[in-house]
């Protein structure tokens, strides 16, 4: 029901919140400091919620998956750059940087 | 934690998800006919999920809720026009236009 | 569409998913130390998700709202035990009991 | 952060939420009939919602996900029989058979 380049999509999106809420409800809580600091713990916490959003919304295939994509691009980037920052977190780093990506080209 | 401009703003949001929620798995889908027409039943299920995420985006206390409430507010004005459209949906009408002008405000 | 005993559900499980998401996101993320205690801040986000889903199947309308009740009584009545053992999270406390009572009729 | 096996479970969740979730929005709403029959959508539409909650409780990584997987596997098993009562749904069939058969084990 959807093309190649949406399922693909939601598959980066998934993994992305995958990746984002395992990694702060597990990686981060157990490490403090940096990691819990309120700004990035919310901004991961953040970024999951917009990537199962933008999921759900190509999956109900609503057009409006094209705002949810380009919102998700923008938050998944900015955490990228965050988890990048903090260091540690390459995973979620790459996961990030690939939802990123795929969401762009939806939102176009 | 929020101001009383964003208290009211989740309670809206989450107003809306409640209806259109209610109202598509129950009353649209009992009556059938125009109520299950896809294009509309979409829109009300993308409508209340986007309506969930906004108020999430206020409770975690991201700066991104901007986004998602600009974004909630353009689906919610599309929703109430639609369920006009059908008839029969006066409650759906008022949640989404209550919740579309109160995430108006948030986004600006 | 709902009897006035869920309706008063739906509502105890939403008000419990804003204070416990509130609080974990900002009050306790800003404290740290005994807030951010893994266990403790796993079981206040399981909560809400908890609390979103128990409201879901109600509004949805599917029979299945009495397992999640179920459920959702037995972990709010676990998280307003161990917010009370933490202190300061008077409110949370409050929230998390009103909506396990709630959800144990509905699950009865 | 998971077990083998339970990252295997989060696989079955997430891709059985994503079948229930597009084949309903989709599939059911375009064909009518006794596609979109209120018991029958309903429960395909609280099948997806309890996969992702499951899901998102292994993610978590709260204990208490053995009870929203025991739940997932109940209702999953319930789709599958109601899906393959209505024809036409091998996707959905296969997709919540898997889950619930994955999260009948995580339950034990």
């Amino acid at each position: 029901m959807q093309s190649a380049e949406m399922k693909s999509c939601i598959e980066a999106c998934l993994a992305c919140y995958k990746t984002c809420t395992s990694m702060a409800m597990n990686h981060c809580l157990e490490m403090g400091g940096e990691h819990t600091e309120p700004d990035h713990f919310r901004l991961m916490m953040a970024c999951a919620e917009m990537c199962r959003t933008s999921a759900h919304f190509m999956l109900i295939g609503t057009p409006h998956h094209k705002h949810t994509c380009r919102e998700c691009a923008e938050i998944c980037a900015e955490c990228a750059k965050d988890c990048e920052r903090i260091g540690d977190m390459d995973e979620c780093v790459a996961a990030c940087r690939a939802c990123a990506e795929s969401c762009q080209k939806m939102a176009a």
